[in-house]
């Protein structure tokens, strides 16, 4: 456990119309850090805002121990990535984003701040060497933790249709 | 941290072709477990094979704590749900799925079988009343805790061209 994990809220890091939640006293479960990413951004303000809006080379570098559980991940397009959000703080429940400045929930928004500071991001996987892995599509600052690779199947995980109102609205 | 998160590897549970890794002696970051799924299946082996094979609707149930949380969720048609596979062993990196019958890397894999039991899946999502959310996609047993909620953005998480390979061949 590391301090910024623990780290309790800091009052000034909450924005005007920002809500808190007290969390529970202990945790439920544990995770294994399995790897790192490694990106060109050094600072949460260089990120890209989406994944999808930037088209830089990125690696993941998978622990040796887990080397053979990438059997197969080669004939994969696209794998989901689940990484965590080391830096963020847990326990807001309304948010106001930067870009947007209007305070949403935060299951509404796709922000690091949240309870379980996991991300999701669909990645395009353009090689394997060994225990690294060179792929398009990360958003986050160099040297995140990484949870989990999954292959990604357009049949179960591609919604082509999907809406979300307030960022259609706001968009609009 | 419950029994089952902790207990020892069973030799009796590795199938012929499976291989363990050693996990690391002490977990990384905790996470909270924010509320449960509730779905009609109470054994694993009653699940379906992948959550778009159901039409079962099932109940998210949210801890109160983060009841404001859900401010502008109801504006989603479809969310990214996060979960923790409790009853997952975590040190398996091939494995041999019952209905695969070869054995591949657990990264190749949606098996909930993985160093961090983490499952992503996508879900519809019909209706909210206070801190119950119904929704159609889930795959998992009654009473599986839940990490996560997230809007579901076709722009950034659907890829309608995805190739498992591995997949693909077998069911050729």
């Amino acid at each position: 456990m590391t301090d910024t994990q623990d780290r309790p809220a800091q009052p000034s890091d909450v924005r005007p119309g920002e809500v808190t939640t007290e969390l529970p006293d202990g945790f439920d479960a544990g995770v294994f850090f399995i790897g790192r990413l490694r990106t060109p951004w050094m600072q949460r303000q260089d990120c890209p805002r989406n994944a999808r809006e930037s088209t830089a080379v990125c690696t993941i570098e998978l622990d040796a121990r887990y080397a053979r559980a990438l059997t197969g991940v080669e004939t994969c397009t696209h794998l989901l990535a689940l990484y965590w959000m080391h830096e963020a703080r847990r326990d807001l429940v309304i948010q106001v984003p930067r870009h947007h400045n209007e305070p949403r929930g935060t299951f509404a928004l796709r922000s690091p701040v949240r309870p379980n500071p996991i991300a999701a991001s669909v990645v395009k996987l353009l090689s394997i060497e060994g225990t690294r892995l060179t792929v398009i599509g990360l958003d986050c600052i160099d040297g995140t933790p990484l949870l989990d690779l999954k292959p990604y199947f357009t049949s179960t995980d591609s919604v082509t249709d999907a809406v979300v109102g307030w960022h259609a609205a706001h968009k609009e």
